[in-house]
């Protein structure tokens, strides 16, 4: 069963498109998540497991569970199988610093991994793509480690525990263990595999081809032995957008060739632009999401403006036809923030049925982000660059597991 | 003139193939030397070159620029330019780590690049390509770099300065600015790019596709910021044998493109197998080679039993025709390593005309390369775990240009 490669029964469909640079669906339409589960090969992330969560946590699943954006995995039963015996695991996760301010749907990822973090007592490594940054987008070395280290501050506002957390950039912590560990992986990879896998071509440049082990290595501990050095080689858990399971699927048949742990993968759906749910939040569009850094008045004025409705073009014909949930983001958005599940219950109910209007949800939306956003901007207001340098220090963390 | 594309005019032959993992001529036949400056695009190394660093540095030609072992160059004109000016160059050499012990081909480079060192007081970076080692051969991480240690005794046993050497393993030193550089070089070069210079093909593995750029940033001063930091970006030349000209073809077309000066070339000739001068030496086969382990007696029955004659097959024949000089390795062999002008002069004329027999010259190479393999055995044996250490270590050389 290890032996079984799962790069290679996933043939590429032609209908929608999602890998880390590119997620589109067929004309247009919205991503089809089971079909992308049945193409990628990982497993449907299931209410037992979810309930099993809850179990062993003694805590109410974060709500990015309950509300199923968290809706895929690979061998998360394997981590709570071991995390039940008392056996160790690790977290990894990451952001490639391509621009000044994160986005709500950048902080998805982070707000889960805190969630798990503090859910689990669990180390954490956050791997900045600085290089990877460098080399994808028209970026100079020293704007994207000055980006990385802007990002860092917003990752460290969303709350995580130093004592338990390393956060570095590649331009500084590939060397050593790290490097050694970048060239076994890539010893195992053709060219024409990860040209399959991740559809390069022979205009695109080395360094892109040679990325993939860069972020495959955080997922086995030798690459950090300040950290696991002499620990009981622990598994690793990658909480992640779905886009990036193709460096996974690549990692995980690597792994065991190398003698190591498969990571293991818990995979979000992607957070709707505002204008409609059919791919990822275009950063060139500023009107497209909202970010961190936008004011209280920014985020009235684009929930009010740009969120699209599924409410119906007359008042009377809303009353009588209640809105579509479906393609609604006002809806969709507060699935993903708005934590008591009774009153989004109740606000799904009314407004679907034609009982509460666009705005009033758009409203609520607007009162919730702006808590978000307010929050955020207040913890980030106090990350300080020694907290950046203290979070950042190749250092051991005795009680990481405590 | 800077804009032009070193690695664009060299299409392969088909009648000879050089670079750095195969050299081989047109059915087995002896490497044209003057048809591989055409391919290549570099510039033969005339007389002019070799009065002019005997004019510059007061002392007399290394024995292997009189005779011709190191015979092309790009650029080294600028850097003798540079030097009468009173600029700084550098010098960086390299070996891939793949053998326990060194034969006397592998030395070649590095008795030169002792001459360059000592001749023009520069500073000298040694490049211990482990990581290539291990990508290319079935070596692990641990034994490449095992191996690299081993390799760096017989390369200190060459005499170099450690107050101006700093000899680096790339699993040890690769990261930071030198992984910065990697990143800047990578993403000027194509995968066509690098195919077309390399030959790489969709089954090769990625390590190798993203290796030339390990090798391509030693030519930049700016890869090792405890050297050169704060200095006048210094020019780098880099003696090495013609098979690795396509590294540094690809590097000298990408230098400008970073505001990197282009780094110059001295380039060597293959030191031939005893069996004969069709190629470098067989590793896979040690009787194709002096070993710098081999004892007296080896040393005598490997000349006695394998180096390949130009003398006849009888006396008579021998003493009426001469013996063929063009194809004789003892002759090649002196031509390396009997120092005294005359005295190899008299011997070439000796035998060419049949007065001495193939004996006799055999005797003589038998006595000049044991003293070789003697002294540097002495060397090697005072060399240290502690003096590796030392000339490895990351740290600045503050007398090195003195």
């Amino acid at each position: 069963m290890e032996k079984k490669d799962e790069t290679q029964h996933h043939e590429p469909e032609l209908d929608q498109v999602v890998n880390p640079w590119q997620v589109s669906a067929k004309d247009g339409g919205k991503i089809d998540y089971d079909k992308l589960i049945d193409q990628f090969g990982c497993q449907r992330l299931d209410q037992s497991l979810i309930d099993r969560v809850h179990r062993l946590t003694s805590r109410p699943p974060h709500v990015f569970l309950r509300r199923g954006v968290f809706f895929a995995h690979r061998d998360f039963n394997d981590i709570l199988d071991a995390y039940e015996k008392g056996q160790k695991f690790y977290l990894y996760t990451g952001r490639g610093p391509s621009s000044e301010a994160l986005h709500l749907g950048h902080l998805i990822p982070f707000m889960f991994t805190k969630y798990l973090q503090d859910a689990f007592k669990v180390p954490l490594v956050i791997q900045l793509t600085d290089d990877e940054k460098c080399m994808w987008k028209n970026l100079s070395v020293e704007e994207s480690q000055r980006l990385a280290r802007e990002n860092a501050k917003d990752i460290i506002a969303c709350g995580f525990d130093i004592s338990r957390t390393f956060i570095f950039s590649d331009f500084d912590y590939v060397g050593g263990a790290f490097y050694k560990n970048m060239v076994r992986v890539a010893k195992c990879v053709t060219l024409n595999k990860v040209t399959g896998i991740f559809g390069f071509s022979g205009e695109d440049h080395i360094g892109k081809i040679s990325f993939p082990p860069i972020q495959a290595v955080p997922s086995f501990p030798s690459s950090f032995p300040h950290l696991f050095q002499g620990k009981d080689n622990p598994r690793c858990l990658i909480p992640c957008a779905i886009d990036q399971d193709p460096y996974f699927r690549m990692t995980r048949d690597v792994a065991p060739r190398l003698g190591y742990h498969k990571p293991a993968l818990i995979e979000s759906s992607f957070f709707p632009a505002l204008q409609g749910e059919t791919g990822k939040m275009s950063a060139s569009d500023p009107n497209s999401a909202i970010y961190v850094t936008d004011s209280a008045k920014d985020i009235k004025n684009k929930v009010n403006k740009y969120a699209f409705s599924g409410g119906q073009d007359s008042i009377e014909k809303h009353r009588k036809l209640g809105a579509n949930l479906e393609v609604d983001i006002p809806i969709k958005y507060l699935g993903f923030f708005l934590e008591d599940d009774a009153e989004l219950e109740h606000i799904r109910t009314e407004y679907g049925a034609g009982r509460m209007l666009t705005g009033e949800v758009k409203q609520r939306l607007i009162q919730v982000l702006s808590e978000i956003v307010e929050r955020h901007s207040k913890s980030r207001a106090a990350v300080t660059d020694e907290m950046v340098d203290a979070f950042m220090a190749v250092r051991p963390l005795p009680n990481m597991f405590n």
